[in-house]
This record gives C-alpha cells, structure tokens and sequence, in this order.
C-alpha cells in the first residue's frame, strides 16, 4: 500500500495547479443550492472519456455519481464533495471572484469539489491497483433544507455502499492541521417560522386591540427557558429568535408579527425535547394573550454522528500517511454548525473530518462572510489525506 | 326644621364626652371580625330600656338594627356605623390601648360606633318632632370578606329602607374637613390565592423537574398586561401579587407555590375584564410551562356607587347646618379602598361620606397602621354631619 | 342677538352647497402635513377682497390669520380650523376622492376648513353688528409633531387674544350630536425611538453573539410596569410600543432592533412620571443585558384642557341657539386621541368641542382609516354651532 | 501482587460483618457537618493501638489522617471517606435507624468511613509487603460549604502525598457496578442570597410603593438567559433559583423579597462568565425598577476533575482485579452533583469513582431523601475496589 500511496501522492502533486485552476473556475462561476446546472455540466464534462461510470441529474437535481472499478473485488467506499454556493455578495477583492452579483463560493464548496476531481482522475489512474469500489458522489445544495444528500440517498446514492467519508476545509482551523472528531461532530438543526395574529388598534386605546409585540415578546422570553430548565445540562441545545418582525408605526397598536428562527441540537432525543417544549410554549404564550398563531417547524439536519471505527481508520490512514503539509492531526471535539453530510451518516458508518485552511499572520473570516477565503494550500492536503483514507481504506478495511 | 337640628346639636354637645368614653371603651376592647360577642352586647345593653325597637343577633352573628320611629309620617332612612376591629399589634401608646394582644381598632370603626350611639339616643329623645322612621345598622365584620353588610342585608335589614346614609373617620384628611364624591367612590375588590403545582428536583438536574418559581416569575410579568394592555386608560384597575411564596433551599428546584393578591376596579364593567384577563393568562403560563394550578378567585366588595341625588342632599343638608367645627365641606373624588358598604349602595340609593380626623401638626398614619390614630374632635363633627343630613332628608327628602 | 343669530343662520344655510363644493375640493386635492401650499393659496384666495385683515405664510409655513373687526368695541374671539391630510391611501370610492396617490382627508379637516370659511365669509357680512373682533385662525400640520400650532403661536397668533374655540368633526359619533367635556378633553403624548445595539453572530454560538431580540423584548415586558404599577390607578396612561424591528435571518442572532411607541396620559404630572420610569427602564434593562442603546424621547402635544367657563359658555350658547339639525347636546367624557389645539389652550382659556358625523344604518370607519368618510350635514351643524358660540361669547362674554 | 491481593480480598471477606456493624453504629448516631465530634472519636478509637500514625483534629474541627507506613519504599497514596450526616429526618423504618430526630445519613457517608476503617485495618496488617505510603483521610463536613476538603488541606493533609483516591457508594446505580469518567466528573458550584429592597405599599395605591415581588420575577426571568444565551452549548451550566420568599398579605405591596439558589459548572471559565452576567442582571433589573439590593454569591466547590493516567490506573486496577461481586466496570460520564473531593483532585492528580448500591428489584431512592437506603454487599465491593487500586499503585504506579 505505501507505494501506492506515493504513486498517488506524485500524481496529486503534479495536478496540484489543475487543483487550483478548477476551484477558481467554480469560485468565478457559483450557483445558488438546487440551482447548480453549469457546475454540475462542468464536473460531467471533466469525467467524460475517462474510466469510470458515471450518472448525472441525480437526487432530483443536478448531483453526479462517479463510480471507479477498481481491478480487484473489495468493498465500496463512497467519498462526498458538495459544490454549491451562497446568496452572498463577495467581498474579497480577489482577481478570480465572483462573477454573478449577490452569489458567493463563501463556505470552500469550490475547494471541496476541485479536490475531489483530480482525486478521482488520479484514482482512476491507479484504478488496477485498487481492491474495491469507489463511489465520488457529487453533491448538490448543502447548504439549504431539505439539503441535497437527501435527495442524493433517495436516488439510491448509497446502495451497495459500505462506508462514507467527507472533508470540509475551515477558514477559521489553521492550515496545515487536519481535524476530526468520533461520535456527534456537527449539530442537528430544526428551522422555524410564526405568525402571530392579534388584532391592531390606536395607540390610545390598547383596550380594544390585541397588541401582539407584547405577546411576542413574552413568548422570546419564554422560550428561554428550553435551554435554561428543560435540557439536560450535559447536552447542548440553542434556540435562536433570529427575526423579530414587528415594524410597524409608533402610534398604531401592533396586529401581527411574524418570527424566524432556528434549534441546534447534538442528540435526537434533544430535538424531540426542544421540539416538545417550543410549541407547549409557543400554544401557551398564545392562549394567554388571546392571539391566533401560525407555526412552520421543520426538523431539517440530523446530527452528524461519525462512527468510531471508521474515524479511527481515518486517523491511523492519515498518520502512518506522513503527510508532508500535514503539520499535526487534532482531536478537535464537536462544531455547531450543521451539515446535511448526518443523512449518509444516518445510513452508513461514516466519517466527516476537517482540513485547515487559514494562513497564520492573514486576517481571519468566518464561514458565509463576503470576505471568507481558503489559502489554496489546503486542497492538496485535502486530496491527500482523502486519498490516504481511500488507501488505507481499500487495503485494510475499517 | 333649623329649630330641630338647633335642639339635635345641643344634645349631642352636651353628651360629647359620653361618645369619647364609649369609644374608648370599645378602642380598649377590640374584637376580630365576625367575632364581635362583647362588642355586640355593650351596644344592645345601650339601648335597652331606651325607646325604639332593637333587634340583635342579625346577620349570621353580632348584627343590631335599632328603630327610631317618629312621630309622624315620614320616609325610612338607614345609617350605618360598623364595629369590628382589625389584627393588628397595637403601638399608639395611648391609655386607653388595647387590651387584647395583636388586635386593634386601627381604623376608625370605634369611633363609628361611639357617635352612632350618641346620635342614636338624642334622635331617639327628639322622635315626637321626627317624620320617618330611622333605622341605626349596627354592622359587624366590615374588614373581612364577605363582608358582615352582605348578611345583613340577606337578614333583612334594608327592608322598607328608601335611603342609606354612612361616614367614615379619615386618618389622612385634615380635622374640620367633611369630604363627599358623587358617583363611584370605593373601588371594588377580587382576592386570589392560586397553588401552582410543578415537580421539585435537584438545581444540578432542571431537566427531571419542573420549577414552579420560574413559571410563577412569568405569570407575575404576564400578568402586568391586564392593567397596561387591556384596560381602558380612563378606567382604574390594580392587580397586586401581595404575596409570592416559594421558600425553599438553594439547591432544590421548588416543586410548588402560592401566590395571594388582590384586584381592585371603580366599574363593574372592569372586573369582568379583570377576571376573564387574569384567569386567561393563569390557564396560558400554567399550559406554557407544564404546570398545573388551583386557583381560588372571590368577587367580594362591589364599588361604592354614591346616588347622586343622595349626595346632593348630603352636600346641602350640611351646607344648610353651618356646623361650627366644620372648617370646610370638600368634593374629594374616589378613594382607592373597598368598603363593604357597597353593597347597601347597590341597593338602595345611598350616600357614604368622610369625616376628616388629622390634627394639623401631628404625626400622620394610615389605616390599618399599629400608630393609626383619630383625633377625638371627629367624633362630634361626625354625629353633627350625619345629624344634619338626617333631620334634612326627613323634613325635605331627596 | 337672537335677531343676529337668526341672521347668521340664514346665511349658513343659504351657502351650505358652497361649503360642500369647498369641502370636496379639498377632498381631491390633500396635501401632507406642512406641505399644504395649494390648500393654503385656495384659502387666501377665498377671503381677497372681502372685508377683513387677512396674514398669509404665518407659523413657518402655510398658516393663515382673518381678522373680522367688529363694528363695536368687545373681546377677541380665535376660532380655528386645520387643513392638512394624512399619508393614506383613500378607499372610499367617493366621486370626489383624492386625486393624489398616498394622500387623503381621512380626518375631516377638509370639512373643517370648509364651514369655517363660509362661517366666517358670512360673520363678515354681520361685521357691523359684532362688538369684538374674530380672528380665524387657518392652521396647518395638525397631524404632524411638533404640530402646526406650535408654530401659529410663536408666530403670535394669539397675541390680543382672549379665548379660543375649536370643533372637531367626528365619524364615530351620531350625527346630530354635539358634544364637548370640561377640563382634560385630549391626551397629552411623548413618542419615542430605540435603536438598540448588540452583537450579531450564528445562532448556533450564542455566546459569541449579544442577542438584541432577547434584550429588545425583555424591555418590552418590563415597560409594561409603568402603566401597572407606576401610575396611580385613577390616572390615565398608555405606553405603546408600536414598532419592534428586529427583521433578519433565522440563522443569524439580531445585532440591532429598533423599536417605536407613544406615550399618552392625561396630566402633565403623569407625562413626567411616565418618562422618568421609559428612561429608567431601558437604561436598566440594557445594562442587563450589556446591550447599548439611543433613543430619541419627544413630548409633543401636551393634554388639551378645556377651560370649565369657556366650555360653559359654549354649551350654554348651543342651549339657547336651538339649532334644528341639532338632536342633542351630549357631556361626552375625555377623548383618547391627541390634538395640538391644546397649545391654544394651555395659552388661553378654550374650548374644543365635536360635531357628529355618522348618519346611523351607514358603515363606521374610523379616523386615519382608508375609508373613513362623514356626512356631509355635518357642515352646517357645524358652522352653526361654532357661530352660536361667536355671538353669544360676543355679545354676553364667558 | 496477585498473591497480596488474593490476601487482602480474604482478610477484607472475613472482616464484612464488622464494616457492616461500623456502618450500622454511624447510621443509628449521625452527626451533622462540622459537629462530628462523636463520630471521630469513635474513628480514633478504632485506630487506638494499631500500627500506624494518627493525627485528630485536624481541619479546624474533626478531620482524622492516618498513615500507614509500608515496609519498603514508594509513593504516597491518600485515600479518602467521608464522615458527615444531613439535617433530614429519616423515614426508611430500618431497625438500625437514626436516633436523633432531624439527622441522618442519607448520602452514604457512613458507608464510606465503614468500609474505610475495614480497608485501613487490613492494609495495616499487610503493611510490611506494602511499598510505599497509604494515608487514610478520615473527613468530616462534605455536606456543608466550604466543605471540609478545604480545612484539610490548608491542615497540610495533601503535604507529601503523590495521587488521591476517593469513592462514593450510589443509590441509584445498580449494585455490581464500578463506575468512573475521566476528566471533569462532578460540577463545580456557587451559591447565592440576594435580598431586594423595594417599598411596601397598600395594593390600591401601587404608585406610592415600589412592589418587589414584580422586580424579582423579572430578575428570575431575566437570569434564564445566561444559560441559554451566554454559555457555550458545548459547555455546561445551570442556574436554579431555588428560593423565593416574598410571603406576604395579598392586599399589601411586598417591601422586600429573599432569594437564594445555586450555580454548577463543569469548567472554571464557565464559573467566571455565569458569575459576571449574573451579578450584571441583577444589577441591571434592580435599577431597572429602583430596587436596592444585598447579593452574597459564594464560590465553593471546584469542578471535580479526575486525572487521565489515575483514571487510567484505578480502570486497569479494577479490571486485573476481577473481583467476584464487581459484575461490570462502566464510563459512566460526568454527575451533576458538586463533592468537595474536588479540592483534593485541584492539589494532586486524583481519581473520585463509583460503587453501585441499588438492589435490583428494590426501590429506588436518590441521596438525600428520607427513605435513601444502600445494598449494605456494597460495602465489601467498595472496600476490594480501592483495596485493589491502592495495591495496584503501589506495586505499578501510574
């Protein structure tokens, strides 16, 4: 296996600049989640010709499966990258931005995807040598409930596959360093919206109103108390009011407002508990002040749970690897956001780890910021350690 | 009529100190509502022999009716004075301090008694000149709901009455003042005790109990919108939480607790909204929070309504009477407190008015104070008053 | 001057088309508070030529002053009319509906303005039999803080001026009514603006955030308070919030809110404990929560207090005139709304007083509302009562 | 050592009867913390006459170090029971129940200090074989703050000692099992009393007071929004107010209102941050509505942290044990309940484990509850489970 990994590695490092070359076409060219029809004609075009199956217009959409045979029977591993972008308007300055107004690449999905392209052509290469399937899936719309691994698993994306790896690049993790995490690494997420209807009226006369910004109000305060009473203090859960639409004139007495917001948990009895308790609370709030309500409550994201051994292999893949860019492997605990790669999750044992890509001495932006950017540095790392796991992966199972 | 009253206020001059010894006989021995056996006694003892009809034992307890009939034809009139005292550790100091631990006349009802008598026995001495018939209400249990007025009245007492007449002694108003308002003068009153029932647990584990203080905390908020949302502005209501226990330990969740207050309106109209309001946001927090309640809700004392036409005649029957300790005759508008009175004035057209008792340059304190206090000067002026108003209603009605 | 009265009558009711052909012109042409131009040049217009001083461009804008000099020596009487619309779009399907998109009479100044003109058109006529002067005061931005009358007076308006009177039409109240109230008749008012500043951030690390929607509406609950418990109970008080801005994402902890309210009450007294507890509060409540804050605190129209004899005089002088249209004078109690005539009269002893103008079985709309409409009978009712009130002010005094 | 294990197993075997008869003295004479007196000399005279070195009084009250001195050289390993009682009167209707009203062992302390003097006891015969230092830490008042932990150490128990063992026997965890976490293991804890200071008033007249009981539901409203906004969601805190006396009538304002409650942190920076904000929302909601106020908010107990390799020895310990009555040994995760061990394992790297208690079938009871009861089978598995850690360290180390 070691020299099969050097074989990789050379290759990967030759195509580093085709690397690059792909993820600044991407940045230039982002498309809105569910809406991603050059980027997906793009990465079927590069697959074209080459030795491998694929199948495109997946999961309801625009997701493409790459299956490389490898020349021996082995099990079948599926590697996910996700290539959609924000409606965010980019404020970087870098000569290759976006060209489309209000759209961003501002979370390094075009990383993620360019890595992944010349991971595969390589693997391809070397397709002989390897005992097993390997699966790119090619995902469409992370970003935006329901997400696009769903519509992906519904098409059968995952049938006759044994295990699922994923890699997101961080803008906030330094590069060079290589995370991960056994068990829940990203919270689960529940989205939601209210309407609350009371009825309007004067200023002067809130008597014969129903002023529903107090209403509203005592239901924000109220709602504090899921986190503050309800949740077992060793697990974790937010509620977040995100929107509190209440505009109105400063004379005339509220009729309606309406709220947005979101749930993060990290176990699913959690949610059920959130879940539970936000609408007892959102009924009771509204019983008290006599004012109709609308609720939406959509549970999207699962928690993303990485199974134990199959982290296990990753980190043994990537140290006995010696990954040359690879500063240091960290155990780095669990991350807030959420991330639809839970569904293959869900499914299959699976493992969802992290590649730095902040620039000590640069400045630092978050995720979905306009001025967020990866140091390009990282997609060889990220090729690499994919392709270690793949590896090790192949030869010596989980 | 003037020859009349010259004859009434000479007697009632002439046996002054009568009327302060009896008052200081009862301040001496004050006794708790529906409790008052001794005090009952003394005044029946009063009249015996005397020349009017006396009934006692009215009410459902300590209840006395004395009939003055004149003698010529004439209109029914009641007056009333009330007798019981309140539970309170008396500190004035005075000589003549109560006898009994932790019960005081703090409120005047002594002196009500004392010139009642007095009144009561010159009228009955003047009866031949009287048209009418004058029926003294010796009343019991003014100071606890539900009032000793309300078993009166279901005794009988108003039957055949045309008109109510009654006075109270004002700690706060200035000695010479006689004080009326015509319309709603005493607020009306709802007293509430509710028990909220949630699940007691340790403070390091909130989720396996139900803390009944946080809940108990925002029905407390929730309840201030009653007066601030949904009353009209030119309309009174108060809503107090006089009480809000939950002691327990540091470390324990409190499994329950009990709020007391009470509720106070100047229309009828505001106590329904009142009541519909709180119970509406009692049912909504307890639903909010998983909390399960008892509530024990009582309407007792209406509002005092003052007939404007009885009051009218007050005004000008003390007018008409010069009376020469009276300094002044003031249209003082309503007065926050609940009198039991009330429920005579709902039934009959009625007339409750204020005697000042502060001397000017002395120390003030409010009812129900262990220093309150009446200088004894009131005693005279308020026999004078509900003299005047009585030979007047008699010789010119209303 | 029963004689005179008839006289003025017959006039009245001679130039009633006149006044609703003026009515309606103003009807289709409204313009915004201290925008009025037209209206204003249409009005001076109106009086050129005719036997009185006429003042254009008074109050830093549109304000006119008409001096009708009596023929004899007496008093000087303002009578006052506003002219400004509001920014609503009209709906009521009137031939004669504003021809000015956004923009409309939806508060009866046009009828205002239009039975002033003609009464005063017709006082003209009797100019030699009036002993005393009358000066129309024209007056624009009623509906706008700081309020047209503001400016009127500084421009000395009612400079030699004696009393004022002012009548407002009323689509809530029967026509036929006229109606006025002594002493406190409109609600002072403060408005005021918040903008509170926190943190935003993800709503998955609310630590890393400062949560201005939390704060926002802990304030709102809290300011409640004022109204419960900070006012005396037979006090008027409301605090509206009226506005909560707090529109964002879901996903996004809010940075910033802004909220919006007024404040009503009905003694200045009120006005300042009202302010000093708004102050108290949201400083407090922002120091909570760490959360910094400005606000722009305005008291603008103060309570419109009708003088007792002037009100007198009025309803007197209706008594007498037994205008036909006139079904009843009714004492109507205080009015909720605000008015900026109450810078007349905490100036000069006024009385503010209303015609009904709901011809009863018809729809109700209320003032500001995009149907709101009045009968147009009203008019004459109108312009007869308030010249009832000239004659008989100028002839007897108050 | 398998051989000086076998040997002590028997001797601890034989010796059951007598920590059963120690444990039944101590639970019918519990004492409360810091008055221990009898229960130590009870210990003393245990040790009387025993080959090892007693020290008494130590701590500022009841403490009791004894070492024993093994006969070859090595590290110095303390191990601690605890001694003290609780102010509950018990209800288990056990023959050998607590003969003083109002006292109890309900947390197992009895069994600790049984088992201890047993273990001591055998140690002390074997010590000869033993290679190194055992210092058994006798300790009164974990029950109370500041915990007798403290006074121990400021004694100078810890001087010379290398590690710390400690067990707790567990009502609620099945009897066989051995449980233990590594790192933070129990909560850290503050404790607060505030008392609020605001103006007593007659409930009619809400204006003329300042009502306490409305501030401090706000406050207790207010203080959710710690844990729920300000606390990482990957960190733990709870925040219980467990106090709120604010007795009184409910037709009187409250003037003054006391609340006390506590705080547990797994992480001292969580302590800081719930410190702060909790100090700022008291502040902030007092001045909010002109409350003064006293706070007393008490750090006491650290985090308890159990050290990795200590962890890592007493698991490796326990498990070469195989002890017959241990029928599992279990990760069972941090515990929310404070234990002042936790000073000890801040001094010296430390372990703080798990004995089952709870007989399956029979009735469940948590610590500190009238009927709290212990399998006395736990008692031998509590003496062989620190027997065998204490061999292991001396013969391995960590």
């Amino acid at each position: 296996m070691n020299d099969l990994r050097t074989q990789l590695f050379t290759k990967l490092q030759q195509k580093e600049s085709d690397m690059i070359k792909i993820r600044r076409h991407f940045h230039e060219n982002p498309e809105l989640s569910f809406h991603e029809t050059e980027t997906a004609r793009y990465i079927a075009d590069f697959y074209a010709g080459k030795d491998c199956t694929i199948q495109t217009n997946i999961g309801g959409g625009n997701g493409i499966l790459v299956d490389i045979h490898g020349g021996k029977k082995g099990p079948v591993l599926a590697i996910r990258a996700d290539f959609d972008a924000l409606p965010i308007q980019e404020d970087t300055g870098l000569p290759f931005s976006s060209k489309t107004a209000g759209v961003m690449h501002a979370c390094g999905h075009d990383g993620h995807t360019a890595y992944m392209m010349i991971l595969a052509d390589s693997l391809i290469e070397l397709k002989d040598q390897l005992a097993g399937t390997i699966r790119v899936i090619h995902q469409p719309a992370e970003e935006v409930p329901p997400g696009g691994a769903k519509g992906m698993i519904e098409a059968g994306c995952l049938d006759g596959v044994d295990h699922v790896l994923g890699i997101h690049v961080m803008s906030l993790m330094p590069l060079g360093d290589v995370l991960y995490h056994s068990g829940p690494v990203h919270t689960g997420r529940a989205t939601f919206k209210i309407v609350m209807q009371g009825k309007g009226g004067h200023g002067s006369t809130p008597q014969d109103a129903n002023d529903t910004i107090v209403a509203a109000s005592q239901f924000v305060t109220a709602v504090q108390t899921i986190v503050s009473r309800r949740i077992n203090p060793f697990d974790t859960a937010t509620v977040t009011i995100g929107s509190f639409d209440g505009k109105g004139s400063a004379n005339v007495i509220k009729d309606s407002v309406t709220l947005e917001g979101d749930v993060r948990i990290m176990k699913e009895e959690t949610r059920a508990i959130v879940e539970k308790e936000f609408k007892q609370i959102l009924d009771g709030i509204c019983r008290t002040f006599g004012i109709s309500y609308e609720l939406d409550y959509a549970n999207d994201y699962p928690v993303c749970v990485n199974d134990a051994k199959t982290t296990e292999m990753v980190a043994k893949a990537l140290t006995e690897a010696q990954i040359p860019e690879v500063k240091q492997l960290v155990e780095c605990g669990p991350q807030t956001p959420s991330e639809d790669f839970a569904y293959y999750a869900k499914e299959r044992p699976s493992c969802f780890f992290f590649v730095g890509a902040h620039k000590e001495g640069t400045p630092m932006y978050p995720h979905h910021h306009p001025k967020f950017y990866i140091d390009e540095n990282c997609l060889l790392i990220a090729a690499k350690s994919m392709g270690a796991a793949v590896l090790h992966y192949l030869s010596e199972g989980v």
